[in-house]
């Protein structure tokens, strides 16, 4: 059988590490050139391939997919576009089909989150029903970190060492000024649905943490900010951008409005610090890390950076050794010393199932975490990833970014 | 002549770097039994000396001395409490003459700003009016970067390379993903009077910066976020804090309500971000640094750490050599290679003059920096301070904080 072309793209909100998968991919790929012929890469994720703007990665040097493995983003481009179902839009899946056969594609590589994985799926299940040779393989990467059997998810790690560091940085910060300064430092982190990211910062050990896990309750949280800053001088607060009251009603859309009365799209963190404003008159300060959580490659854990590597290596060759519609997983063999091993998940087992938050993990007064969140976390935040430095600033690759002449009609939406 | 004691305090918003300036008085003064005993420290700053509360240093272990040097935070505490005029408040500057005669202390070095170089300058001169033996020596520290002779300040470096990495590693996240989702990201950042760390982002490129120097034009910002988008699919903007109008309204007050219709203390970067929504109908997303910026010890410049100890050590030498009301300044020999040595200041030259960001390292349109910017801020983020870790996590010193016997009745004040 003549060798075939692969299509990667990655999907999603992109992470410090998800260029550390591309680098794997396209490398194992070159690994196996009687089964393998190019990787192209989609611009700007699955929507290369509806346009059929394909990278071809073997114009790039062997340098440049090197140093993806220190690049934060997606160097390829990632998009937030989900797929529809296939009852509701057949002619989308069957537009990749033909693109795929267009470029001689026989591997298709998707990195990407929960969505992606039931993208994943489908575009293997259609390529079946059409009858075209296809191997489907998700590879996992996302700093929500729920998606199920794999362990944790690449992205996930380095976001969680970027806030448990970041806490215990400030909180040195705050200690030290509360007497005549700031009481209450609050830092307000990602995690729309639950709380892994906002439990990361309990490694370094907050006053308090708020979880969407855990019913938001004003009179309580009070108490305990008066309590922290009466016991320790000062409260630190981790704060999950979904922290939600017992109806379900975000804080962050506590309903502020602007200068000109139109309702302001919100913050956890203002609104809590609002809070004690008013009811504890104490002086606060609050951090927004945002996107810099998820894209601080200087300071990746290696324990991530290394899963996301062997995720991508795995995905190629569970594609050699025939495999489809498969994830590699993350498991954990042993928390002292931490082992891991990937296995290869079903992903009819992995598509549209989130992994939440165990309940474990969160401490009785639901402000702090348990000793098995600890080891839980404590393994994934591990190692430091060196990164090249030019000039004081951290070094990144950039690709020249060569498309594939197009060989079919514009594709119509 | 027998050893005189010396009294250390940390002054004012602490830095990553100023307890490598502590270790650096302390290990240096070690080198000098005859002429110093032991060095005390304040307990949270001056406040530690009008209270008689001294943190005898000797105590401590040699190893935490030496882990100051990667520790962030103020160890022994600071405080923002500005001794009055001499005029207004005598009695304040005679009770700390009081304590310093109690603990027969001889040297004075006060790890500031501009607030504390001009208190420095004033307890030498009281010290000298009651005839008591004092010498006075100001160890310089500000992420403001504002104080006079002195090239740049210690703490600055370290968080214009903070501000330099995270605005370069969050552009590579929105540039991946600038098609399908945010089209804008704001970063602001700390420096409500002069711009010298909004410039700092400058280094990594970003399409705007809002410069506290440069009135805020809503027009012409409007236009050129929506020229970025056009030509770059996307707008990274960094802006200080203390981005203000033609009229000196800081954007920050530009007055959001909350629910039930206070003003509530804003941000540049929401006020903005709303402005963008409204004229510009993009997707944004914006991050508020706030104290991770200073306390990022994990992302010092290694520049910084050198100039950091490097004024600590000769502040110590000074007093040896018999200097009063002097500071340790940083100077500039050459920019390429960069070169620097430490100059002795006097600080009526220095105290109450605050050093601004020059008009030659701002951009002809108000929205970018220079070459001589990019020559002056390149050097300072120059090196990557290294810091011990341990599961994960950077590894901090804890004072152990034994406190000297008081012998004074207590300070009234």
């Amino acid at each position: 059988m003549p060798a075939k072309n692969a299509f990667y793209a990655q999907s999603g909100g992109v992470t410090s590490v998800i260029n550390a998968s591309a680098a794997a991919v396209i490398q194992t790929a070159k690994k196996y050139p009687d089964q393998i012929g190019k990787v192209y890469a989609g611009k700007n994720g699955i929507l290369g391939a509806l346009r059929e703007e394909l990278y071809d990665t073997s114009e790039e040097a062997a340098a440049t997919i090197t140093a993806l493995k220190h690049t934060p983003g997606g160097a390829f481009g990632s998009c937030r576009y989900k797929l529809k179902s296939l009852e509701d839009n057949r002619a989308e899946y069957e537009r990749l089909i033909e693109v795929f056969r267009a470029h001689d594609i026989g591997y298709f590589f998707y990195n990407g989150g929960n969505d992606s994985a039931d993208t994943c799926l489908k575009v293997s299940q259609i390529a079946e029903k059409l009858g075209y040779p296809l191997q489907a393989i998700h590879v996992p990467k996302t700093v929500d970190n729920d998606l199920p059997i794999t362990d944790c998810c690449p992205g996930f790690g380095s976001v969680a060492k970027y806030v448990a560091v970041s806490t215990l940085e400030a909180t040195a910060d705050v200690a030290s000024m509360s007497e005549t300064s700031t009481k209450v430092f609050i830092i307000e982190v990602m995690g729309r649905h639950a709380g892994w990211i906002a439990a990361a910062g309990g490694l370094a050990n907050p006053d308090i943490i708020l979880f969407p896990e855990v019913a938001f309750d004003r009179t309580k949280f009070i108490a305990k900010v008066r309590q922290s800053v009466e016991d320790n001088g000062h409260c630190v607060i981790v704060a999950s951008e979904g922290a939600q009251d017992a109806e379900g009603k975000f804080l962050a859309e506590a309903g502020t409005l602007d200068a000109f009365g139109h309702k302001q799209l919100g913050g956890v963190a203002p609104t809590i610090a609002t809070m004690i404003r008013d009811e504890l008159g104490l002086k606060y300060h609050w951090a927004l890390a945002d996107y810099l959580q998820r894209s601080a490659r200087h300071l990746s854990s290696q324990t991530d950076v290394d899963h996301a590597i062997a995720v991508g290596e795995k995905a190629v060759e569970y594609a050699i050794a025939g495999e489809n519609a498969v994830m590699p997983a993350i498991i954990r063999t042993s928390d002292d010393p931490y082992a891991w091993e990937i296995q290869s998940a079903p992903l009819d087992q992995v598509a549209n199932i989130e992994k939440m938050l165990p309940a474990e993990y969160i401490s009785e007064d639901g402000y702090g975490i348990t000793e098995a969140a600890r080891t839980y976390l404590g393994a994934l935040i591990e190692g430091e990833a060196a990164t090249p430095w030019e000039n004081g600033l951290p070094v990144h690759a950039k690709i020249k970014g060569v498309l594939v002449n197009k060989k079919l009609p514009p594709w119509s939406k």
